[in-house]
């Protein structure tokens, strides 16, 4: 029983390995008449796309999208939308020097004792280029959300050690772009990009986190008691390639804390809108969204290929050591910024579909 | 589309309200054969009960699970099985205060703006009551792990600001129950029975994280690349009431490594046994069990009920004041620990089940 | 991985074996504010239960159902709906006879082999039993088809080699619980009582045929290319137990005609409803309703417990014969009508609930 | 909620339109290890594909199909498996002609009400073009199967009123080929040949029915109480376009017999085997199978595009006429003999991997 599915009622399936011609995705379940803004999702693509900037891999791929199926002159017929990003960059021979060994934290051993089999080039399938996929299936569910005005904005709040101490509230989130670590705060972003180039010229790697953002979101999305909007959301971030922790709202500070601190006090202002005073709760309460902003950050451990000599085994059993070769991608965060607001788009809107049945009213 | 199930393969549909009759499980594939030890499942549900001690809720329930189809002499027949806990104190005069009012940071608002009813009798489906039917399927699930040696533990490693700061295998697993906040670090566990003394003393709540790790699981469980081992875990956490945080393995610290501290060497004995060096990927490669210990920590804020006064506002959009009643629970962490065991009993069940058809070699 | 789970968006899961304490349906995803008709969905069990004329079993039982959870003075809430059917007989002493002998073209072989356990008592789970708790569900599931004016009638068409003549158009189907047999074709009813009579005096037992028609369904029903409408309405009614055929529209017939024949043609008239002239397509077209009257044909085979002696084995595998005691269902036609009619409706509210997102225009 | 998957534990998701750049399948779920036999696969889509003999639609089409993702040097990988079939000829200008006419009894109407929109191009999704995707993945399927030693053989039964008399055990099903028309009854094949060429020489099509056994399959396949082995094979086969009927061993014959006809006795040979002296439950009982050999019949109408004048509406909502162009098929029956192996194959092998888990004595 595969895993390459997420969703219920928007649903995805990704497909394809990194190094053979190419990878794609399915998406089954988006209604007809949304007229797809190529653009946005193009650019979308390009953003998590590897040679970016001098601080990513200087891997080389256009990340071109193209969409196969479901669609006639880019307005969704209902039929599966399929969508596949050829592979330019098949360079597989930079891998021959590990055909035989385990990488340190890679998906290489564990997938040669679950499956039997060693597609060594370029992790095959557990390489992130597989997210590629997702980029294009978030960005057409975000169209979903956009129909219900719901706004999804991720950026980087860390690298490594260096974390901004503003909350979303405090930076201007226009800006995200404006430097190629993608973190509002500006005057933290230099000393970020920094750290990243250290790491890289050192043939290392470094961690972050990405926080991400959802403003104007309808109220009563989540299904309760397991499908519940932040559960999903956990296990969307946690199905991201290096992602070691979710926590949304108050996290884990929220744990170091009483309950008449952490307790959001509902109020109603003179136009009649209900807000809560604080929103410890990040939006969602009961497993459902309560109208207030959603907001959660995801913690990416520093990528595995690094260019230093390093312990392994071998198919064989042997103990051997390793040695990174090639082009490697010290810093995958900033490249996570629109995976992970893909990802979070694909739980909105399916939650959003989920939602139309949720009352007997409203059924026709 | 409702929210009430978890799990692919081995399946488990709750349902029941904290004030209806009584709460329930389905649970659907199952494998025949399963000697059920009954004593077991009662004394999870025996660890998650209210009233079990001084800095739980008084509320009384036996929490007696009866199993009403599936099995024939406690071994499972294959068809299934469905486990009923009847409700014992069904008080709900307690709660006609809040007929009218959303209660801060409760599930009230949500439930009534989605469904358009209010069922305020003690949160009605929202109510952490429900978890007790998680852990009667969770403890059926456990058998399964049994079958593959898989040993799941859970303790309390943190309550409010006081955290241990020893490591799961510094600290005696065996003495998780050797008092009533389950926490395994015995020299702490007295100053946190204290703060939840003092929270609850003072009408207040306070939260806490429980640590849980999984020894001898099976190599290869998980399924790329959504199903991802500690996607599932992450789901399955946060689909818990209350809960705002989860973190595998080196989790939010990760973030702030560099890959060559971060990276997991291989090593091999004499007896050909293979292990990493360090466990930072917390036992999970490329989403799938490397077969070293699994651990991850679950952030609980402190719940919502509190004895204070605050402000919200009523059904009608006027602001107003609500004044906690009744019983509440100070701090529901201890009593989270078997939730914890059942969610990750679960989803490692389901797990080991999908597994079997992972190679073609193995398929009679 | 069970199979005790049927639907998508609005999902029953059955539970209880035929002798145990009681059987069950758990639903999930009923929308909230369904006004439940407690009367009626009564009256579908007992035109469903044993004992309810003398050409059924004499087996009693009061197919007496309770919700115990999912509803608030009997409007839903929207959490799972859990309704209970007690076991009032369960003489299961009865069946001591079969305790080690499979019982030909029953379910016992299959069921030994399969899950390597013997429960006896009744078939267990693949008792006839099972099918109230279908009824129960579909009795909900019918309210929603009554939200969108959508009405379900089925009746019997043919009793062993006793077929009706008429089409439904020519029939009243008033009249269908006039007579103990449901044939609304009354002329034909007594002869078909007799046969019932004849095959029940001489031990035996007898086959036919259910004839179910949906008139009023809303356009757009069925969701390409898997879940057609029919292709759900098959998989519903092959999953009742003793049925081997299923056909709509013109069906089996259909195969021997040409095409200029079976083509409905489509007219427009005065009052711009567009209808077909005939309606060999049965409602559906393309695996989506398209307005007309949607209608089918279902087969049972003469059900498996006579009161004759037959060849059989036992578990030790020695040829052996078993003879029938107890009590037995001569036709088991007349009582699969409801059950008929509740399996329609699960799959017609199926797809009115993943019918409301096909188009992005009504998504709020 | 879209329905463009099949199977549960070997899911099948197509996607493609007729007049696009092409189809396609993903299978999700397949063991890793299966040694791919792209000659067998190729050969089946051979046999489905239009312009094959002098009796199916001259449209032109390779039906190439290629293996994009999951496979290396043609062994499964374990990771989710593309398959692309291009679209060579897209001659859509034969369509313009029915741009704004819906014809009778094809797709046109219910899709342009559901979706809102029109893909006239060659019926778009719902042509049977979507059907070479079922058989590239039931193809794979098929490899499942046979590792288990199940054998799918399907044939033509009838053209029109055209019947064969004899039973499969009659007929020599090694010769279905040897006729275009599929049928092994080869003193009939030429008549049903004649019937076929009549219907296309005259503009018209003609229906008719494949009768599909399986031998040798395993014992206890089939989840009661839903996903029976007949209920699964009943929704594959009415998925197919222009299916009306399905019948499972006696079928619709089966409910004119008495119960001590229709039971099948077991019986016991000298070398243990188990069998039943008849076979009219068609190798499966309560759901699952029994070993004995499983045998279908399924219906299909004469296909809708014919080259006769006929009335129908526009989407205006004018009554006007429509005259077939172009290609058209006159029988889809030989045709749909790979079809229906692909839709069996596909049911026999998601139930081989969900009866692995069936009992805990063989989980590991």
């Amino acid at each position: 029983m595969g895993g390459s599915s997420f969703g219920k009622a928007f649903q995805i399936t990704t497909f394809g390995e990194s190094h053979g011609s190419g990878i794609g995705v399915v998406i089954d379940g988006c209604p007809s008449g949304v007229n797809l803004d190529m653009e946005y999702i193009q650019q979308q693509l390009t953003r998590r796309k590897p040679g970016q900037s001098s601080i990513t891999t200087q891997r080389k791929e256009n990340d071109e999208v193209k969409i196969l199926s479901g669609a006639l002159n880019n307005v969704t017929t209902g039929a599966p939308i399929m969508m596949w990003i050829g592979n330019l960059d098949q360079r597989s021979h930079d891998y021959d020097h590990i055909k035989s060994v385990f990488r340190p934290s890679h998906a290489d051993f564990t997938y040669y004792k679950k499956y039997g089999i060693r597609d060594h080039r370029g992790g095959g399938r557990s390489s992130a280029r597989e997210t590629a996929a997702r980029v294009a299936g978030g960005s057409v569910a975000q169209h979903i959300c956009n129909k219900v005005g719901a706004k999804i904005t991720a950026y980087v709040s860390s690298i490594g050690t260096l974390q901004t101490t503003k909350t979303y509230q405090e930076l201007d989130l226009s800006t995200i772009d404006d430097n190629i670590v993608r973190c509002p705060d500006q005057a933290l972003a230099a000393t970020m990009i920094k750290a990243v180039e250290d790491a890289r010229d050192d043939g290392n790697t470094i961690g972050g986190c990405v926080t991400c953002v959802i403003e104007n979101s309808p109220i009563g999305l989540g299904e309760p008691v397991f499908d519940r909007l932040e559960a999903d959301l956990a296990k969307a971030m946690l199905s991201i390639n290096a992602v070691k922790g979710f926590e949304v709202g108050s996290g884990f500070a929220g744990s170091t804390m009483l309950g008449n601190q952490h307790n959001d006090q509902f109020q109603i202002d003179a136009d009649e809108n209900i807000s809560t005073k604080t929103n410890y709760s990040g939006g969602i309460q009961g497993g459902i969204s309560n109208g207030m902003p959603i907001y959660f950050k995801v913690a990416f451990k520093p990528t595995s290929t690094i260019m230093k000599q390093q312990d392994s085994i071998d198919a064989e059993g042997k103990n051997t050591t390793i040695l990174g070769k090639g082009r490697h991608d010290p810093c995958v965060v900033p490249r996570a910024v629109p995976i992970v607001e893909a990802m979070a788009a694909l739980v909105m809107a399916d939650h959003i579909l989920r939602n139309q049945t949720s009352n007997i009213d409203s059924i026709t």
